[in-house]
């Protein structure tokens, strides 16, 4: 099934790609977001870009939606969240008898989704979600934003509609190609979609006074986008896993028509941290697991897919390339020596990527990589809900489906060669270290 | 369904919108054209441009195709059309026995489709069509067409191939950027299609004479693009609806094979004109009607859809987004106050804008609509065959979705403030006028 | 079905296109590779070129994988190929019982596919293929290359990446585009995938020694993209056709699950050389045959499709156009006088194509062809898998849906005229010659 995905408009210049750091760093009342340089030229080339969030205890990251695709992976941390997936109504209830103010209130409200340590998280264009730090340490997410999927019908560039507080502007990018006349410099307050109405159409749209009205547009608010919730914030929201249905406090209401059960219990996460889903698992190496549209159907609308994997000491990633789709990848621990190859059989990255740099190999371009005494684990966000990897060596090979006839002359080789080459390497994906230099006829 | 559609390739500039007027002006035999100016950033940015025809009665628009598919808005008048839909061969016949040459024939055609006011129809890209006003009053369309559609494998220009006369070149932006070495300006009139062929090519292609060929290039027409037609012409068309059978002198012969039936029978227009069609009603503040994959099923093969929305005096359309798509909106009658606000919370647009003007609302972007005194009524075409509308207040909104915990810590408000936030508006989409400002507890 | 497909981000010049021949030749041990300029206006428009191998008896084009799709026309020869379509493990197994050296050795690889004179070949981007003449005569093979499909990813231009050898590299733009801080000139021989790993690497990966990683890499190898092979080659393919099942040397084994059983016997090939296949057929004008998703479904993997034609002498195929695609037609034989016309009515083209020249035709520009006395044969590519194509002349044709008031009053002629136009050429899509100018009432 094609994917369909625009490419750069002019050539990319990717003879020297490079392992990437967090560019900025914008501080919250409850914790803190970092955000690649969007306009370095691979992430330009690929139209992608990466986030990181860490929200403390009991912190808040405020509702916004944006103008494309993105893949949450939960490095660390659990929590909770909402998606307003278009069309599904308020269908959760929560009484709130327990609260400390008098008497009791049934609120409707979204599904509340539970999401924990190693799950990878969807979130479509267009479609505001907030996340909370239930846990007792901090949660930090990786966020892959898809800038030029379809799905974003505007410019090549991320524009994020927050629906309250005052965040400072991560986007440099885009307001400088946008030559606003005001000298303005990032590190400004933006105000939240609230902010640029007039207060009586606003007062008359929710039937408001002028109070509440400054107070959705966020005046004065120096808390940024991850808040601390007060007290009470617990007891609003349900006790139990919101798949769960009781006759205790959180009761589920009937779908009132088939296509609610069908979108709006779409499920939006999998989780591919630990090692029971592993699709390749060498227990000497290390394993992969993978999130595509097979058992995550919803990437479908997003066609996105992600890896996470891990190499333990010394061992080797299989030489291999995607045929349908870029790699964002994010050293989550530990490092590697990686080396990159074009197509004109030139190295264009040969060095360390370690915990917290981003590395983006390009549609069909080779790679390699060997994990260093510590390991090393990443997760790799792929431009195709269904990435597939063509392998260069081991069992499952590109070398496998060569004749021999084939191989010997492509090489100059003889045909005994041609077998060993062939069938030298009896691992599949993941090679187990150890296994010496050159292993001689 | 996702929707596949380009953005731009470089970044937009979207901090000052605008509603515009009709730039250029061509007059012709029986009636004019009016086109927007598709170089204006904001319809760049989305790849979309308007056009305006006024048709006397009698008046006949000249058949031609674009590279890009287009959706017609039949604002006033009656008149019938013909689109060439590709593998559907000429299936209906008229007798041309009333004619006033001796003799009788019986004409071999495309089927006849009628249109009327409030209707929507669709020309899919590379298909020919014509109109002719068949009616007493002038025939006044709005024609959306959408350059950056994936139909469109050229460039973000629309170009219109005519079959017949000699129309003065409307599109200049393509032209500079062609840079023809010869120069040319616009108003200069250019050909039609057989006009760059020599004449012998077409002598023997339909076998005629030089004559005929000099007909067909449009030699010496100076009638452009809509022509009055002879006395003849109203007598050589069906009298009946063409969705009607009879054993009179309208006959449609049964079709080939079962494709046919498929493609040639499928709908082209939809009326979204009539306020039974509504589907959002409130008989205080307005309705708005919907054209889209759903209930015109054409429109999943040019990704488009349209509202057609009245706001009656003083009424408010709710603050809201699209998911999805761009938002061209053509003002028909009355004028109202808009305000657009941007990813920054910067309002983007705030002013007025009145019958005869366009505004371009990017994805995403948030909108406040209030009509004046006089009332307020668009179409609005949208770019997905499915564009999804989210309400921020209302009865069915973002509001409602999130939980009291959520509400009150995104804004700092208490609980009850928090409520009087979601359940204030107890209104849909439209808001009914003459509530007063701010409801203070 | 809508195609999706990029168009050009800027404006494209199209007001002069140009029949173009080759522009560079790479020499081979056993062959030629020649490329035509991709960086022409028209070809960059569309986003595609043309490439041309000339492969000598006993010559193997080495195996690599490309960016972009690619369709292949047999002009002259016979052989064989291998397409490493991805899951498609290497069911195929040879005895290797007659080679010379001792031993008898059952080699497992993938599917072979034979293909001869006329049939069109299908390669997906990112799956690597290889092909051999095994044939008495040159093996003439043009290969088209769509660039701007949304299969690539990256940017608009093609990268093949060589598992082996040292190809002289074809493509400057990118290179010159990448700004390649080393001063590189074309003509200078890259490497293959290989090369850019650091040996140590690739000793691990493939457990071999030094020795076998230098022939990896290609040191020293001066062969080029085209090897002879040597003697043993033959005797270590299989002989039958890979269609045929037996019991003799060449064993298919059983697939493993249903999923190889689709995607792993996909029919890659069409022939539409053969006169017996033409969708269209003239006795005294002509032949065309088409290949499209119908009747080659993974042309719809894609999104291309071809049409093979033939014209005697002096016979004219129709005035057309495609709606949904732009065309690149190479001249196999003989020369035509072609004109094409733009929307403006201007001509754009007005020469002789002949043999081994390309021509850009653009969407919905209308062309008419009018061979020599020597007859034209040519392959179109086309860039959707179901072009349409809309006549405007001939039996069936847009006069033909059009009524004849609309005709008369199109072109201020009589009823009479109006049907001389409709009905004037009884011929369909190829016009025998012989027919004099001007057929006079």
């Amino acid at each position: 099934r094609q994917q369909h995905r625009f490419h750069s408009p002019k050539a990319c210049r990717l003879e020297n790609l490079r392992a990437q750091e967090a560019a900025r760093r914008i501080d919250a009342e409850a914790g803190c977001t970092e955000i690649w340089d969007q306009n370095n030229e691979e992430f330009q080339c690929a139209g992608v870009n990466m986030v990181r969030h860490t929200i403390r205890p009991r912190g808040l990251l405020l509702p916004g939606f944006t103008n494309a695709p993105k893949l949450i992976f939960v490095v660390q941390g659990t929590g909770i969240r909402g998606v307003a997936m278009p069309g599904c109504p308020e269908t959760y209830q929560t009484d709130l008898r327990r609260s400390q103010s008098a008497g009791s209130f049934r609120d409707e409200h979204q599904k509340i989704r539970q999401f924990r340590e190693g799950d990878l998280l969807v979130v479509p264009a267009g479609v505001s979600h907030w996340m909370y730090n239930r846990g007792q340490s901090d949660l930090i997410l990786i966020v892959f934003v898809d800038t030029r999927n379809v799905a974003n019908q505007i410019d090549p560039f991320a524009r994020k509609f927050y629906l309250a507080g005052r965040p400072e502007m991560m986007e440099r990018g885009a307001r400088e190609a946008e030559g606003r006349s005001r000298s303005v410099s990032t590190g400004e307050k933006s105000g939240n979609m609230f902010s640029g109405f007039a207060d009586e159409f606003l007062e008359e749209a929710f039937q408001v006074d002028s109070g509440l009205v400054r107070r959705l547009k966020g005046e004065d608010d120096e808390r940024d986008r991850i808040v601390l919730v007060d007290e009470d914030f617990d007891v609003l929201m349900p006790e139990r896993d919101d798949q769960e249905r009781s006759r205790g406090r959180y009761i589920e209401s009937e779908s009132e028509n088939g296509f609610e059960e069908t979108v709006c219990t779409l499920r939006l996460k999998h989780n591919i941290g630990r090692s029971e889903h592993a699709d390749v698992f060498n227990p000497r190496g290390g394993r992969i697991s993978t999130a595509n549209f097979h058992n995550l159907p919803f990437l479908r609308q997003v066609r996105l897919s992600a890896e996470r994997g891990v190499l333990y000491s010394n061992a080797m990633s299989a030489p291999h390339y995607t045929v349908n789709a870029h790699t964002l990848a994010y050293a989550t621990r530990g490092s590697a020596r990686v080396q990159v190859v074009d197509n004109f059989g030139q190295s264009v990255f040969d060095g360390e990527v370690r915990e917290g740099q981003v590395l983006m190999i390009p549609q069909n371009f080779v790679v390699m990589t060997r994990a260093s005494d510590r390991g090393f684990e990443w997760i790799a966000f792929k431009t195709n809900d269904n990435a597939i990897t063509n392998l260069l060596a081991g069992r499952v090979s590109q070398m496998r489906l060569l004749p021999v006839g084939v191989l010997s002359n492509m090489y100059r080789i003889s045909r005994e060669e041609a077998q060993r080459l062939k069938y030298g390497q009896p691992e599949m994906r993941v090679f187990s270290p150890g296994r010496s230099q050159g292993r001689r006829e």
